[in-house]
């Protein structure tokens, strides 16, 4: 019945996914991780970083505005500015953990700055395409949640190379500014590390560790209105 | 070589990916679309509905915190709320561009709240995980966009059933809480239309329409800072 339906749906076959082809986006999908301590020092191709870099290029962009900048880091230098920016900024949120939690915050790896062959910053020009920008008129964040769907974009790409990413976001974005250069204008978004890994890890870390258990997704799903469930949902039983 | 790298970067050859797998990630980024008027009526099948939750769930979230929740609307008077204030917007929104963008602005085709079988609202809950959140320490805007990155994954997800996908973002924020009865505490990230589709376009619409064009890739990429070029970068020539 579902070939039926994406056959009406889709005339052009090459646009329907295959029961293969959905088999391996959901596999991206679920065994993406953020990865920090598993980064191998092999260099990334460039074929290989071209085609991570056009699938992020690819990411839906409020007006088709694609505010997205990508800085590759390979410098030495340039990565120990930023890992000495971690660093202050890992000093300062351990300071807010209380001790039980801060102990545990600080057995965590959280970066792999220096390992990871490539460093990558994707930021948001927010003037890119003018002052006026359809779909950006009522919410002015469209910008930099399209340079996110970049990311996501991205660490899928990622992922389906065997390349590791790992997000890091316990650094000051002024710090991140003037380590790269960046103008004021400009908006960091993310800061990136990506290399080939030893392996994927089957579950987050912060799962695997206790710090979080993951929802049950059956709890956050609701009908019509805001925490409202109607009572007569098979969805819900398929979310099990 | 590439699978050389592969076999030894993953120990566990089920998380390694094959060519084919590689390709139908790519296919799924590159022919993922905003959809806006190619809705069809059919029903979302649950199961496949179900499916696309999980890999929005399946997401990266800041401190593994899901700040995410999914409000699923088939309620036609809901609807009708929501496209209420998508006109409100959207007439403000016109009257921002100068006349000759105007009149094109108002020709296109921006949303399918009535027509789209399925409306999905995904907030971001900002407080789910406590006052401290891991990665949240210095940059407070990540948990909005870890929700961005679960409206990504859905929207591939989505992609991959042939199920289209359109972000309705001409709408105050303000009244889509209202219409959905969304506390003051809740952000609301995106407004979705989601149904099947009679077709996939083959390139965003603002581009064969001419509205803007796709920027050039190699024209936003750097090395080690801002707006650097190194000259000796084959990287570049990849991203032709």
């Amino acid at each position: 019945m579902k070939g039926d339906i994406m056959k009406s749906a889709a005339p052009d076959s090459t646009l329907a996914f295959s029961a293969e082809e959905q088999a391996a986006v959901y596999k991206c999908i679920f065994t993406r991780r953020d990865v920090r301590g598993q980064f191998r020092p092999e260099p990334v191709p460039d074929a290989t970083l071209a085609r991570i870099l056009k699938a992020a290029h690819h990411a839906p962009s409020v007006g088709f505005m694609q505010p997205w900048d990508f800085i590759i880091v390979r410098d030495m230098g340039v990565k120990q500015r930023i890992h000495a920016a971690f660093r202050r900024a890992h000093e300062e949120a351990a300071a807010q953990f209380d001790d039980e939690r801060a102990t545990r915050y600080r057995a965590l790896k959280l970066e792999g700055i220096l390992e990871a062959p490539v460093g990558l910053c994707v930021t948001c020009d927010r003037s890119r395409a003018g002052p006026v920008v359809i779909g950006r008129t009522q919410q002015r964040d469209m910008d930099l949640y399209s340079a996110v769907c970049a990311v996501q974009n991205l660490w899928l790409a990622a992922r389906a190379e065997g390349i590791g990413v790992g997000w890091v976001s316990i650094i000051d974005r002024d710090e991140l500014r003037a380590a790269l250069g960046i103008p004021e204008a400009i908006e960091p978004i993310a800061y990136l590390c990506l290399g080939h890994v030893s392996h994927f890890a089957a579950r987050p870390e912060l799962e695997t560790k206790g710090w979080l258990p993951r929802l049950k997704l059956g709890d956050i799903v609701w009908f019509d209105g805001w925490r409202r469930k109607s009572g007569k949902e098979s969805l819900l039983s398929e979310l099990e």
